[in-house]
């Protein structure tokens, strides 16, 4: 018997998050599905991030054990002939039979996607939330500071969880903007005023250890609400310290995030 | 009786290309249909740019002519309402009525993506070509730069193309790499052996004064190959004095290839 950990990317666009359910296509459904076809043996993967529905990953990971001889760096390789393109192995390899992908320690990285700009990019629309309406990164920025280090963040946890603590320890929070670019300069006979049609992908990239449930949405919609100007960048200080959702911004769309990776410690 | 110019962005994956066709889908189709519609006349676009199916847009242009009062800065606005979500109109103005999105001097910036990886990564396989085969960005680079300038482009034309002349005059090609972070560290109990799952991204940015029927794919398909260490760089010197499409690289695939933005001059 063995454990094989497995590093998995997928577009979460078509699947009803990563978690089985009666009824939805999930990404744990598909995986178990695969990999005892593949390795004739009922096999159930643990997931390190249950992400919800219409999520992405990069660098999700699962383990699971198997009898197979077939080595665990091969896995990969065979499990991606008949996995659908928007399920993807980036790795396979053995881990000790006491490694636990959510009790080990780890640090995970989010990213969340607003473009923003007059009209929508399809080709931005399924892996950035949308707005017209206009952001300050630099107050997303400096507010985005108060987060960092070890805090009760209740004030970002959907109220349904049920959690023994909702202190958790952000290690960062950056936001930077990549330009988008699609410009109409001035027509030489009299056409486009030359209006600059750019639009910005804005990026909020959180690594911390262990994430509560909603949490990087709830911080990416209250980032927005400040850099709107709708609430103060120095608020940010009082929101945590209310330990209440209401004072904390909504739920950021699940499209606009992306678990990126995860790093054993 | 005015003429309205369309920046138009789109997804390309779903469509049979830009061109009305018998059969299929096309972006074409769907502007006439959907502005027809919108304005009560019957309405046909003149494109700037006919993309091949697959093909993606930030900011492809297209002209028609319209008898409707509804100001030519609110037709956007109005006709996004209508659009399918993988197309999207960034802006729409009156432009004179001589103006001719194709006769009308111009400089078109076009992206080709190749995602390079040992495994293809979900959130990026629309939009990206990939490949698991490395690649030496300063190879491309460096070759690229002999593209600059007037050049007979015999080489890089799908030979069906039909054309009084095949020289054209490329501004400049900028080759770089963006990296795409999926990473699994050490893991603390003896797993991940740490090594570095992230996979890269080429992006040829590429800017000319019009362009032959499949030539940015076969520039790309051209330089693939230099990336890979199969032509060598100064090869492309003769591959464009050759003036055979035999002696170029092939055409590299669709979906990689986005039209970023077309500057009148």
């Amino acid at each position: 018997m063995k454990r094989v950990m497995l590093t998995v990317a997928y577009d979460g666009t078509n699947y009803h998050g990563w978690q089985i359910q009666p009824n939805g296509k999930t990404i744990e459904g598909i995986l178990n599905r695969c990999l005892s076809e593949l390795l004739g043996e009922h096999i159930e993967v643990t997931g390190a991030s249950r992400t919800d529905s219409g999520v992405h990953a990069m660098g999700n990971v699962a383990v699971f054990d198997t009898e197979s001889s077939i080595p665990a760096e091969k896995i990969s390789y065979a499990l991606n002939r008949s996995l659908p393109e928007d399920i993807r192995i980036q790795k396979s390899e053995e881990v000790s039979p006491e490694f636990h992908p959510r009790h080990c320690a780890s640090r995970k990285t989010y990213e969340y996607r607003i473009y923003c700009a007059p009209f929508p990019m399809p080709v931005k629309r399924l892996y950035s939330h949308f707005t017209y309406v206009p952001m300050d990164i630099d107050l997303m920025s400096q507010s985005a500071q108060y987060l960092v280090g070890e805090h009760d963040f209740k004030s970002f946890c959907s109220t349904e969880a049920q959690v023994e603590t909702t202190v958790r320890q952000i290690d960062s929070v950056q936001v930077w903007e990549e330009r988008v670019k699609s410009r109409m300069e001035d027509c030489g006979d009299g056409g486009a005023e030359g209006v600059d049609q750019a639009g910005k992908e804005i990026v909020i990239r959180v690594t911390g250890r262990g994430f509560l449930y909603n949490m990087v949405r709830i911080i990416a919609g209250t980032l927005m609400e400040i850099g709107r100007g709708h609430i103060a960048p120095q608020e940010m200080e009082r929101i945590i310290a209310a330990k209440d959702r209401q004072a904390a911004g909504p739920t950021a769309p699940a499209c606009g995030l992306t678990l990126v990776k995860i790093e054993y410690l």
